[in-house]
């Protein structure tokens, strides 16, 4: 490990701020040597940080316009303000995967709880690839729970893909929701639900108050009808506003009951996330050392010609690169 | 090939849609001994379809509460009616990864179309795994090309990954958007906004005509913002009413001014189409192979126990495998 990493590695399980966004900032790169440098750095922080401290996962989710970054900064200062956590807000960020840029608005938008001494916010770009969301977002949290953060929130975007793969990084996941309700969402929430262990109806203020009380009520029935994700957990359904505060101390209640009474669910689950990351990085070394291989670049640029000239299905073409990778590697002996 | 198979390939390019719906299901087998087939009736289609002919690929996307649905049947009837295509609508369905069903409606969503003589409408479960998108899309476009259609609709669901994938299938992508503008849509929209060729907001009727008039405005300046997806061509923003079928013509020449003015640059694409596609299946057929090594089986249970103890990264684990994979394969020669 270079010195400049073991110094990286002791700030951070001292609990520096700045350790930690650099740290951060070198597990996101992809320079052959940072990412050396930061292998070395998780390891060591795997084995000098102190036994038995982990941070509580709380992953929040949902559509655009649900209102999350107003009320991750609302339950966010009054978990550090009140309840006297150390909180790190890790914001996943589905980047565009033309301009690699983000998406999100920038960081500053939690403006308030970024001031925070006790707290830490970071937008972490997954460049590209969907499946980078669980690798680097566990690698992050790892990173945050050693620096000494009791509480991470993991946010993400969408009502897609992305939060079933934030859910394979978190102890909860918490689906925000508008008070709103069409034919389509419908269909959307009962795939979304099969993940969710709590839904929260936000904007339960002024105008929108009876709407969202509506919408407590159609959830709370589509609750009983979905597939329950765990055993002995029914996710609850609360409303809230994020503008107001108002039944921000519910919200956490339900998360605190949450995670006492579903502890050792939870620890089961850490264990099943890490052999599930551990697949991906596999799989990801295995993509990039194939996608190397002198011998598989060449042929690649040969069957491209067949490709495009239509006599060829890209399924079959694949195979045939499939069979030269095989050759080559087992050649090389 | 199989006799069932051959018959099954006669009867799809005979344009028969029983022998399509057929041809679809098989692609979408993962028994082994279909995806055998698959790729045969694949490579058998390919080389007997009548040169030439090709369909032209419209990719649909939107939030939920945005209309899809509605819009796609009411676009789709008219274009088969009055225009006289042939049109397969196909329903990119990014699947629960839990229960592997349908988070979208049944297909019976566009019974209307359904029952159109000159109308085929598929979902596409994609199990899963968020590059299975491209990959099967493609396939099922083939089929639905080879078996005559020559236009094809391919509406995907969500504000995330999924439309940069579907983008990686079609020859145009048209974003559909309620009347609505929130500053957390912005963020969102202009990530999109990247990759769509075409902005339509919808719903405008009734209570919400003046609302959707300001929204495209609105889409049209940051239309304006963002960064050009392709030489030569701006998308325009236009409004219309999926319930009440106004403007629909308008939508629609659009897109023919699109088809024909930008037929170089499809005909481009498709090329790079192909290439991505084929990348795209090698890596899963890698995958595939690493994951059911015998040696990789054995090893990979053997990891699994440091990593549960927490001693060592699921990256370093993996880095392991590799190692384990590389020597086992040089190994076997």
């Amino acid at each position: 490990m270079a010195p400049k990493t073991l110094e990286l590695a002791q700030g951070l399980l001292k609990g520096e701020r700045v350790c930690l966004s650099r740290a951060i900032t070198l597990i996101e790169s992809t320079n052959p040597e940072h990412e050396k440098q930061a292998e070395l750095l998780l390891e060591y922080v795997l084995k000098n940080r102190r036994p038995g401290k982990s941070a509580f996962r709380l992953g929040i989710t949902g559509p655009p316009g649900a209102g999350k970054s107003t009320f991750i900064e609302a339950l966010g200062t009054m978990v550090v303000k009140e309840m006297g956590h150390r909180l790190a807000v890790i914001a996943v960020d589905p980047s565009s995967t033309r301009t690699h840029g983000s998406i999100l608005g920038d960081k500053t938008r939690m403006a308030k709880l970024s001031v925070e001494e006790r707290a830490f916010v970071r937008p972490s770009p997954t460049r590209g690839r969907l499946g980078g969301i669980a690798q680097h977002t566990n690698e992050v949290i790892l990173l945050a729970e050693s620096a000494g953060f009791d509480t991470v929130f993991v946010e993400t975007v969408g009502l897609g893909q992305s939060e079933i793969e934030v859910d394979q990084c978190v102890d909860m996941l918490l689906l925000l929701v508008p008070p709103a309700n069409g034919d389509e969402l419908q269909g959307v929430k009962k795939g979304v639900m099969e993940v969710a262990d709590m839904i929260v109806v936000n904007k339960a203020d002024g105008d929108l108050k009876t709407l969202a009380r509506h919408a407590v009520v159609d959830y709370s029935h589509a609750v009983q009808l979905a597939r329950r994700k765990r055993e002995g957990w029914t996710p609850p359904v609360k409303k809230c506003s994020a503008a107001t505060g108002e039944n921000l101390k519910t919200i956490w209640e339900e998360v605190s009951k949450f995670k006492f009474q579903m502890r050792n669910d939870i620890a089961d689950r850490r264990m099943e996330q890490s052999v599930a990351w551990m697949w991906s990085n596999f799989d990801d070394q295995l993509i990039r050392y194939a996608h190397e291989d002198p011998k598989i670049v060449t042929s690649s640029a040969n069957l491209q010609k067949n490709l495009t000239s239509g006599q060829v299905s890209p399924r079959h073409a694949a195979r045939d690169l499939m069979k030269v990778f095989l050759e080559t590697l087992k050649a090389t002996k």
